[in-house]
């Protein structure tokens, strides 16, 4: 996402002059209005396209998980994603979009529900040069939810229920929001420069500090890591987590093209296209590289780094996925893809006990992509690159820390020995997920 | 859906005077071309998503039944998509629009096919006010088959494949049509001041009350009320529940969307925008009420009832997606949330054996969110709401009664009480959905 | 797919005069520039729909296949989408579509990656008649990984990992962009009047083929084919298999759809809303002629021939889904149905052991749907098109089979007999789908 704030004033500036002309040139008013279609019609395609990630997501931690915790899984997810929709609502979106900056009053004033336009509204009574409010709204959202169905995936099989929801809801309300303004507020980072074109910092590092915080407060699963070995835990569902990795694959077309903000000209949508065919290509390196160097390494080739691995590609792509020509952008995704081979192993040295590999994905890979801006946009400088990444990191992890060490002072944070050993499904929602399937 | 024929009418003679104009003014013919490519691309979109709804509802019954009628379950959902595919493409669709209105030669010319624009009009030629007729057959196709898809869950798992099937053309070809024609073709209710955007009461609660008259015609399924009891028989794969509950969240985007009928100005547009954001908000609002709610009152937050829950809240919605705020969108969502929290149990003490709650989803908060409208729409009236609800039930109910017992007393509904011990599966097709995993 | 370069030289000889004229008529420039948004935009819609078809071939593969062989069918999916989008930008796209022809200049000048087009052009830089590079080839290349899918199938249960991939990598680099330039880059069968507009020939009787090619020089799996007996291996998920059929038919609308090439008139997307509904009805078509025939065959409706009979309906009408009326679609679709009724246990009765039923659907009823044309379309020839059906046919055929056996020579194609009788995931990819699930 480009600027939010800047460009609709940018925009807005280099469309008065065409907007008082209008009176003059009978061909300039339908064209405004024929863009402001455009791009909001663009916003509800991408915007549904990333809605569609929450699936994905689903199914991607219920594959990985095992069979006991399937359930919760699901329920984490679902709830998720509805919490992350209301609290957006409530409190998040403005918040994003401060637009008196951050005065007293402008805080305050933040702190308001989102108000769509008005029904039926004429075309004469809304500014023509964006999109509607509704479409940046469900476009935006979507992005908020994302990030935090990161989290849940590397806190599963041991977290509780509410107090990982109540995390959500001040994730989604507060953490997200502040720190996304900074960028796409047209905050301070914006304003020092920092490019993150759709959120391979702004939104997969934030839900990967979050998860870490939160793995590093609730300790690994219960077997994970004993008489100094690594014990794997196979996922019960690989075909669900390579379903969930698709629709994730699918959705990211919406994630990083809709990201451009603008379908109003033929320069736009060009650049759209380009978005979609590099993110594609970026997850086909990524999945490539995690194939072909699983094989190396262990003479296997190992479907869940391969999933993983495509999963490395987007998010790599994704601060920068306009500027790179095709190979560049394979060659960023193929990175992403060894990065998440060496990582995964390297966090369970660290006995951090991420259950679906969100970590290396989303924030090992989010850092890499952040990072990899300036190889292909001389508009972008590593020092305020990496600055950017060191200022949102460390505000989510420590504002993150604070709220599990709350959480867990409060309410506790992890299911009791005896739930966890026999499954959060039946002891926690008395359920199973597959009832009929007997086990092994 | 507003009603076609009336803004269709009014679309026309709101454009006939630019249309005069257009010699005059270079601008206006490129317009209403445009308007027509972009509802039309619309429709497609919108279309095609409700179509993904087929796939939704197949995984969310294919997960709620036990595994030993899952492939019957399959069967049903394919084949009814298909049937309906062709029904209403050979009677319904033309039945639903009598041009003519309900004279003796309006009925006779409406039973004939669809028949769409000629291959590579010339753009004079057509009618730009509106959308391509193949779009809006497309369109209109999906909401008759969503119809058809709601009455195979509650009647799963003792009914046998063809009774059902038959009873799907009767519904598509006929039941649905005809009474869909009263408000969407222009009909009495339309006439009367019903207002129901999407479908609350033409599409759900249609669904809803056949079957709800299959239900007590064929009776509970064996063991489900036994000495006082109710036992509840889970459902063999709640990850398939779950993603077949995400897939109809977003194909209702398209359901309620695509409804607006127009997007060929910034006002359509901007209007579509609130429906999507609106629809979202329902659906977590919803989500969230039935897991609060089951949280509070059996300790347990039960995942089946956060998924009823969220399709209740896009049910409820589904009257009128256009008119509420976001926060009152999320408010008739959660209402719907509640209702079906309470109505699963209601329907169980009245021994009424729905296998997938679709009657509390689709039933109980279509009529929830019919007479909801007047609370945000004042251009509706809570008398008519209520008279077309209990119009449009009346007649389904009492023609879908006559269908069942007719099937029953020609072929018989139910398989004998062996096979439905057995499991449909093996008995009726000869196959089992999941033949090398061990049952419990 | 109509002929990508003679549309594209017409449409330009068409737009030039108007181009002329810009400077004097103040509305043609818009115009074209909106056309160029349509048709762009409906290219990422179209695609990512057909892109989408990775998910639906992975989940109908990995349902049809043995518990013991899920993982690699997944592993196989998901690398030869990965390697197909390599590929086809390093060489494939290119090579279709060679500009200076067949000379060796051509040939040689063929052979470059893609490049698209620079980022955010003006609107005047770039030829406004068509659509952006970077969409048509995120289209095209969705087509080109397609034709990979369909070998895929057929393959499974005995292929190993790597001889599988290095032949995709062929297919995707070289094989079908060869014989697609031959139509749709503007070759010899496209200058002879072929008609194939979105490839029931160059996309899918190029991967039934191949696939053919594969599954003769493999051989049939071990206990397929014993004392003169067929002994029938059930898949193991049925319910991933329905929602896999589900993905596709929701991907062929884009496939057929974005295959019009443009949509910048109304003519145009009038067109593509044809093309929509006949795709569905004939996908309808051909379900339900599986369903009665196979009830009326063998007195059990089988759920594998109803989804496969779908998946034939779409293949049958993918050579000219835009002239049939809906009946004839409807039609079209239905003779595919009992085509590939007809065609599995006469495949069988040749010991050509196919598991997913591919040969059936995607090259008896590629070869039906292509022979189909002048049905419906007048333009086109029966002999016309026998004969680019025996050209690309012997063609694929002989190349494929030369290819298999070099590299059975070199690497060898099969699994060791044990590995095959205890499953490909174990002992090739020492992984379970299911590791959890005890088997029967």
């Amino acid at each position: 996402m480009k600027s939010l704030t800047k460009l609709g004033l940018a925009a807005a500036l280099i469309a008065l002059p065409s907007l008082g002309l209008a009176q003059e040139a009978d061909v300039t008013p339908p064209n405004a209005e024929i863009g402001y279609i455009f791009t909001t019609f663009m916003f509800l395609v991408t915007g549904f396209l990333v809605m569609f990630m929450g699936a994905g997501f689903s199914m991607l931690e219920a594959g990985l998980v095992r069979q006991k915790n399937v359930t919760m899984q699901l329920m984490k997810n679902v709830a998720l994603f509805a919490f992350a929709a209301i609290m957006y609502y409530l409190i998040g979106y403005n918040l994003m979009y401060p637009g008196d900056g951050w005065s007293i009053d402008g805080i305050l004033g933040a702190f308001s529900p989102a108000v769509l336009e008005p029904v039926g509204l004429a075309d004469t009574e809304t500014d023509l040069t964006y999109a509607s409010v509704g479409s940046d709204f469900f476009f935006q959202l979507m992005f908020c939810a994302t990030t935090a169905s990161i989290v849940s995936g590397t806190l599963a099989e041991r977290i509780k229920l509410w107090p990982f929801l109540i995390f959500v809801i001040i994730l989604t309300a507060l953490i997200y929001p502040i720190q996304a303004s900074w960028k796409w507020g047209g905050g301070f980072l914006d304003a020092a420069g920092f490019q993150d074109f759709a959120g391979s910092t702004v939104v997969h590092s934030v839900g990967g500090w979050a998860a870490l915080m939160g793995a590093l407060i609730l300790g690994p699963r219960i077997g994970k890591y004993k008489d100094g070995k690594v014990h794997p835990f196979p996922g019960s569902n690989l075909t669900l987590a390579t379903l969930g990795t698709f629709i994730l694959w699918l959705g990211w077309f919406g994630f990083n093209g809709g990201s451009q903000l603008y379908m109003d000209t033929a320069g736009n949508v060009a650049d759209i296209s380009r978005i979609f065919a590099n993110t594609n290509t970026a997850a086909a390196g990524g999945a490539i590289a995690a194939l072909i160097l699983t094989q190396l390494l262990y003479k296997k080739a190992d479907i869940t780094m391969v999933l993983n691995g495509s999963l490395a590609g987007l998010v790599s792509i994704t601060a920068e996925p306009l500027m790179p020509s095709l190979g560049a952008a394979t060659l960023i995704g193929a990175v992403g893809g060894v990065l998440v081979v060496f990582a995964v192993p390297f966090l369970d040295k660290l006995k951090i006990d991420d259950v679906v590999g969100a970590i290396p994905v989303h924030l090992v890979c989010g850092i890499w992509g952040t990072l990899a801006v300036p190889l292909t946009n001389p508009g972008a400088s590593f020092g305020t690159q990496l600055y950017s990444i060191i200022v949102v990191g460390l505000f989510v992890s420590i504002v993150s820390a604070v709220v599990w060490f709350i959480l867990k002072a409060i309410m506790g944070l992890r299911v009791s020995e005896e739930v966890e050993i026999n499954g959060l499904d039946m002891a926690e929602l008395g359920m199973e997920a597959y009832p009929e399937f007997s086990k092994t």
